[in-house]
C-alpha cells in the first residue's frame, strides 16, 4: 500500500497527462483474494475504488477523480500465467500480465494470441478486457471480447466470481462475462481470464498498395476476402497526409511506391501452414484487382525486413503526428460500406468550416474503424483550432451518428467521452445501462464517474453508515 | 390473436411432446411496433408473456406453464429481410425469419451465413439468438453470439431498444445485446438483428477418418488446424455404436470404410477461393497424420454425392436413435483436451452401475461439444433404465462438472435444465443472474420460469394492481 504523495503520483495521472486525480491510497494486491479483501474493506467503508492496469488508456478510465477519497487498485502484481492448455487452445492468465507477456506465453506453447497494440509492452490483460481492446487483426480474430472464454472477477461486495471456463459452447444461463468485458471496471474488477489461442503463424505476406480512392479500397477488401479468405489478417487504409508526415518526421522512412497517390492500403495475409505460398497468392490477388481497376502501383514485401519497413510506415503515423504537433483525434467506426461517403462528407463539412483544415485519416478499414485526426498547417492557427475541439467534435460525431457509426470504436469512454455519449445513445439504452450498473454496483463505488455519471451522493451514503 | 383452444394447441406444446402448457391467448404480431403494443398491454395487466419462434427448442423454453394466464407471442410474422449490405458483410433481418431463409438471403447476395442446424427449415432467427445456437461450424465461425453485431428488442415495459448497429468495433458502454443473446426471452424479446455475413464458399473437401481412439482425434484436430488453418470448418467425432445404428436403421447407409474401428472423425475443409486445392490439401494432411499414427483408414469424398453420403451418416444419427428407441440424452461441453479422459471415466462409471449400458457418443469435438446418449440393448430393460434418468444424469453431469464442463452446450436451459443448474452454478453466479433479471424484468413477466425459477408471486402482484 502506497500513501506517500510522491510514490502515488504515477498512478494518479494518465500517461498522456490529460487527467490528474487524487487518492487516499494506492494498493497493489498480489492475488485475487487480496483484491477481494481490499474491495470488501472499501465497500464496508463506502470508499470509491479505481482499478488500474498498465495505465496506458486514452480516455482517463483508470484515473481517479480529484476528490481524494478513492483507493486505486493497481493490479500489476497479478501477473501469473495460471495454465496453458495447448490441446484446448486456451490460456488462463491473470489481469496484471502485460499483453506482450501473454503473446510470449502463447508462443512458448507453439500457439498464437492475436491481439496486438502499440502499447502491448505496458498495457495489461485486465485493461485489454475492460476496454474490449481491438487493434489491427480484428478483421480476422475479433476484439478482446471474441477472444475470451472465461473470467474471474471481484464483485462490488468483495465476493469472487469464478467464471474461468475454457469452453467454446456453454449455454447455461446469462453470459455474465460479457457484462465485465468493455465495462471499464464499473461493474467489478477482472482478476483473471481464460483466452483463446490459435495455431502458430508460419507464414506472412505483406503488400503496400496504391488505390484510386476509398471506394476502391472497400471493393479491394471484398475481393481479397473472397479470394484469400481468412488469410487476410490486416487491411489498413492510409491517407496521403498521414504517409507524408511519416516520411517527413521519421528517420529512415522511405516512400513505399514510385507512383503513390492520395490513398494507400497495407494488406497482410497470414497462415499457420508452412507450405502456404502466400506471396504468390497475394500477387495473384493484386493482379486480379489491378485488372478491375482497384489497384494502381503495388509492392509485395520480398522479405521480413521489407515487410517490417512497410508496417513501420503505418505504425509510426501516431509518432509522426506527435512530432508535427497537437491535433484533434477521433476513434470512430462506420459500416465498412459507408466509409467512402463518410470521408467525402466529413471532408466537405470540415473544409467548409475551416478551408485549410488538415485531415490525417487512417485505420483499420477492414473493421470499419478509422482514426480521423485534424489539425491546421501553421502552428499558431493550430493552437487556435484546437481550442475549438467541441465544434469539431460536433461536426465529426454528428456525421458518424448519421452514418450509423460509433464515436468510440476501440478506446472506450472513460471520462473523456462519457458525456458526449448522452447526445448519441437513446434514452432507452442509457436507462438499460444505468439499470445494469444499479443492479451490480448499487452503491456506485466501482470506478465511479467512468462510462456513466456518478450516482447521486445520497445513494452512495448508504454504505458509509 | 387466437383464443380458440384448437387453434392455440400447436403453440402450447413443444415439438417433442414433452411439455404442455396453457395460455389465455396466442398473438401473432407482424411488426416490432405490434410486439411492443402487446408487451405494453400485458405489462400493464400483469400478464406473463412467452415468446415463440419455430417452436423447435429441446428444453421447453417456448412453452408456457400450465397456469393459463400467459399470452404466447408467436413471432413468425416478423419475417422480413430489412437490408443486406454486401460491402459491410451484414444482413438486417427480423426475428421470425427461418434460419434457412436467412441462409438463402445470404446466398442471394453472394455471401454465406454459417449457422446450420438440423431444424433450420423451421427454427427462427429469434430462437437462434435467444438460445445462442451452435451447430457444426462453430469451430470456425463461432456461435450465434459471435455472429451478431446488433439487435432490436422489446423491453419488459414495452419500449423498443434499437441497437441495430452493423459495426465490428463499438466500445460505447455496456454491450447490451449480450444480455438478450442466450437469455431465452427472459429479459426482453428480440425482434430483429444485424448479423455477420462471410464470403461465399466456393470449395469443400470432406473425409471420413478412422482414428485409434478419442485422444488421437484430439491430436488430429490440433494437427489439422495447424496445417489447414481456418479451412477446417467441421470436425465431428462419431462413436462406433452411433455409426452402427445408422447403418442398421437408415436405408441406403453404407459403411464408409473397409476397416473402420470404434471411433471415426468426419472432417471438412472449406474455402472461399475458387482455385484452392482442398482435396489435395486434405489428403496431404491425412497422410502426415497417418505417419504419426493418428489415422487408420480414411476416405476423401471424390465428389459432392460422396461428400453428402458421408455427411448423411453423421446427420442421421439422431434419426437412427429415434428408430432404435428412447434414450437418455446429454448435450455437454468439456475442454477439448479433456474429452478422452471424460469418455473413459464416464464409460467406466456407467458400466459399473449398469454393465450392459449402451453409449451413443458423437458430436462437435472441435468445439468440445458432445451429444452423449445412453440406452440399454433390450427394449424392456431400456424402459426401466429411462425411469432412472435422474441417477444417470447425476453420474454424467457430476463428471462433466468435474471436468470443468457445461451441462448445456448448445440447447439452453428452458424448463428442462433450470433446476439441475442450481447444483452446478455457484451461489455468486446465481445471485448475479437473478440481479440482472430483477434489474431488467422486475415484475418477472418475460417468459417466467425459464432459465430462472419464477420470482415470488408477491412481487409480480405489483403490476396487477
Amino acid at each position: 500500500m502506497l500513501t506517500d504523495a510522491k510514490e502515488m503520483a504515477p498512478y494518479l495521472s494518465d500517461w498522456r497527462g490529460r487527467y490528474h486525480g487524487a487518492a487516499c491510497a494506492v494498493v497493489r494486491p498480489g492475488t485475487t483474494q487480496e483484491v477481494a479483501a481490499v474491495v470488501r474493506l472499501c465497500a464496508a467503508a463506502g470508499v470509491p475504488m479505481v482499478p488500474q492496469g498498465g495505465n496506458t488508456g486514452l480516455c482517463g478510465g483508470a484515473t481517479p477523480d480529484g476528490g481524494g477519497r478513492a483507493v486505486v487498485l493497481s493490479l500489476g502484481r497479478l501477473d501469473r500465467v495460471r495454465a496453458v492448455d495447448a490441446d484446448n487452445n486456451t490460456i488462463m492468465i491473470e489481469a496484471g500480465c502485460t499483453l506482450a507477456g501473454l503473446q510470449q506465453a502463447a508462443i512458448a506453447a507453439d500457439r498464437f494470441f492475436p491481439l496486438s497494440l502499440a502499447s502491448e509492452g505496458s498495457c495489461t490483460v485486465g485493461g485489454n478486457l475492460s476496454t474490449n481492446a481491438g487493434g489491427v487483426q480484428v478483421l480476422r480474430y475479433g476484439n478482446m471480447r471474441e477472444l475470451t472464454l472465461g473470467l474471474e472477477a471481484v464483485l462490488p461486495d468483495g465476493r469472487i466470481w469464478n467464471g474461468l471456463r475454457g469452453l467454446r459452447k456453454d449455454n447455461t444461463g446469462y453470459d455474465l462475462k460479457q457484462l465485465f468485458i468493455g465495462a471499464e471496471g464499473t461493474l467489478g474488477f477482472i482478476t483473471a481470464a481464460v483466452l483463446k489461442l490459435f495455431p502458430a503463424i508460419r507464414q506472412r505476406a505483406t503488400a503496400w498498395v496504391a488505390v484510386p480512392d476509398p471506394g476502391a479500397a472497400v471493393r479491394l477488401l471484398g475481393m481479397m476476402r473472397a479470394v484469400c479468405s481468412d488469410r487476410v489478417t490486416a487491411f489498413e487504409l492510409i491517407g496521403g497526409t498521414a504517409l507524408g508526415l511519416v516520411l517527413q518526421h521519421i528517420p529512415g522512412a522511405r516512400p513505399p511506391l514510385q507512383a503513390g497517390g492520395e490513398w494507400s492500403v497495407l494488406v497482410e495475409l497470414s497462415d499457420s501452414a508452412c507450405n502456404a505460398e502466400l506471396d504468390t497468392e497475394l500477387e495473384r490477388a493484386l493482379t486480379l484487382a489491378s485488372e478491375q481497376g482497384l489497384v494502381g502501383d503495388a509492392v509485395v514485401a520480398g522479405n521480413l525486413a521489407q515487410a517490417e519497413a512497410l508496417w513501420a510506415l503505418r505504425e509510426n503515423i501516431s509518432e509522426a503526428q506527435r512530432i508535427e504537433g497537437i491535433s484533434i483525434k477521433h476513434d470512430i467506426a462506420i459500416p465498412v460500406s459507408r466509409i467512402p461517403a463518410f470521408l467525402e462528407r466529413a471532408r466537405a463539412a470540415l473544409q467548409h468550416a475551416w478551408p485549410d483544415v488538415r485531415i490525417v485519416a487512417f485505420g483499420h478499414i477492414g473493421d470499419g474503424n478509422l482514426h480521423y485526426n485534424l489539425s491546421k498547417p501553421a502552428a499558431a492557427d493550430n493552437r487556435k483550432f484546437i481550442s475549438r475541439t467541441p465544434e469539431v467534435n460536433r461536426i465529426v460525431h454528428d456525421l458518424v451518428a448519421g452514418f450509423d457509426g460509433s464515436i468510440s470504436a476501440e478506446h472506450g469512454l472513460g471520462q473523456l467521452k462519457r458525456d458526449e455519449l448522452l447526445r448519441y445513445k437513446s434514452v432507452v439504452e442509457m436507462d438499460m445501462m444505468r439499470a445494469v450498473k444499479q443492479a451490480l454496483d448499487p452503491h456506485g463505488l466501482m470506478n465511479p464517474g467512468k462510462v456513466l455519471a456518478p450516482v447521486r451522493p445520497e445513494s452512495r451514503g448508504d454504505a458509509e453508515t
